[in-house]
């Protein structure tokens, strides 16, 4: 038991959930480290949403509503935090949920798919392919899935993965709270916030926003600017918590 | 297998190296994610021994080697990244090596332990009682060790603690990547610098300062200088990195 006068609970109990799911083959080992990453850099951002962030939540929703073959991919650490939170965006999105992994076995995926439809997702599954320009079993996907899709939102990815499906010439949407890695850097748009609290925001804007303001969205992306921004809010906080 | 052409295949083969030390039950899962806050702050350092932090190194050497009775506490973590690097310390500096686990178990107790000495560390060990000012199993420490010692360093360790021991009077040296940390924040001076690069270099502080250069660098200590250039160092390398 995590002791509830500890100055860190809501994170502490975040990290024993994850390492509950680890436990259960949910979630790689590896993901516990990226997680904890991730922290840091939320820790940063004063565990908040930013406005620049909301601005690409916005964006997000956006290229979602207008695209043709919209595909939501998730890994370990995405189904256990956010299975729920993933299926209210597919609904609102009309997008495909696959579930794609860095460390990859057949009962994995088998595993995360139920998670997925326990949260109340629709999953396509099915056999996969070897069909991503990439070593190692992240090049799995499906034909009808990832791999004719024009819009890709990869929550919590690997760089690389990013990289070779913008290579593919897809529209790539990462979640990351990492403004500096290969990931933010290589997506079309980032998204530099915490998953659960940018998912319910991507899922609220795409309910809400009206086709004439999707257009001037996806229009007026620039996302070196949202990193920029993203930057900016980290630099600013760092610099004055020791004044 | 992870791949060789993976840009960040050292951090990955780290994370996995931690993976399986906590399959082993020596890694505790919450310290894979805590590992991975470290690297975020690491990655924003640069992955390198900053000057202040090489400064800090050689503070900690003096303040162990003019100490009456140190002692090194040892967490998982620390005992599955370093375990000869403290053997090491242990020999230049005299300290006692002592356990004392957050998730704690007896059994864990004594795999840590275990894994000390094949590192060769000469390990204090024995029953330990409930003696610090914490709620958790945190508080269990043995009376002649930390209890009765003047100076502790705490590689890795969890805030609350390091508060604790402050207030008992203690002298706490802590090794941590994030500065803005409660533990950077309430020791009374904390080495902003990684493990693997911070050990060897306080051991080896430890073998060349002479008495009169002990005395100085403890007089001239100055904590609140030492966070700050470790702060300044990664809001200048985040700034620069969009430019």
């Amino acid at each position: 038991m995590i002791p509830k006068d500890h100055p860190r609970y809501k994170s502490l109990v975040t990290r024993e959930m994850l390492g509950n799911a680890a436990k259960k083959g949910i979630v790689a080992m590896e993901g516990l480290t990226a997680h904890g990453r991730g922290e840091a850099f939320d820790y940063l951002l004063g565990e908040r949403t930013t406005d620049s962030a909301r601005l690409a939540e916005r964006t997000a929703a956006a290229l979602l509503r207008t695209a043709r073959h919209p595909v939501i991919s998730v890994n370990g650490n995405t189904a256990a935090l956010a299975a729920r939170e993933i299926a209210d965006l597919q609904k609102a999105s009309g997008a495909l949920v696959e579930v794609n992994l860095f460390h990859r076995t057949e009962e994995r995926v088998r595993l995360l798919e139920g998670v997925l439809r326990d949260g109340g997702a629709d999953v396509f599954s099915g056999p996969a392919e070897r069909l991503l320009p990439l070593s190692h079993d992240r090049a799995f996907c499906r034909r009808e899935g990832m791999y004719t899709a024009d819009v890709i939102l990869v929550p919590l990815e690997d760089g690389d993965r990013a990289e070779a499906l913008v290579g593919m010439g897809k529209t790539v949407i990462a979640i990351d709270l990492n403004p500096l890695s290969r990931t933010a850097r290589k997506a079309t748009l980032t998204v530099v916030d915490e998953l659960t609290r940018a998912l319910p925001e991507i899922t609220q804007a795409c309910r809400e926003l009206a086709p004439d303001e999707c257009s001037r969205l996806v229009a007026s992306l620039d996302n070196h600017y949202l990193l920029q921004e993203a930057i900016r809010e980290m630099t600013t906080r760092l610099s004055h918590v020791l004044d």
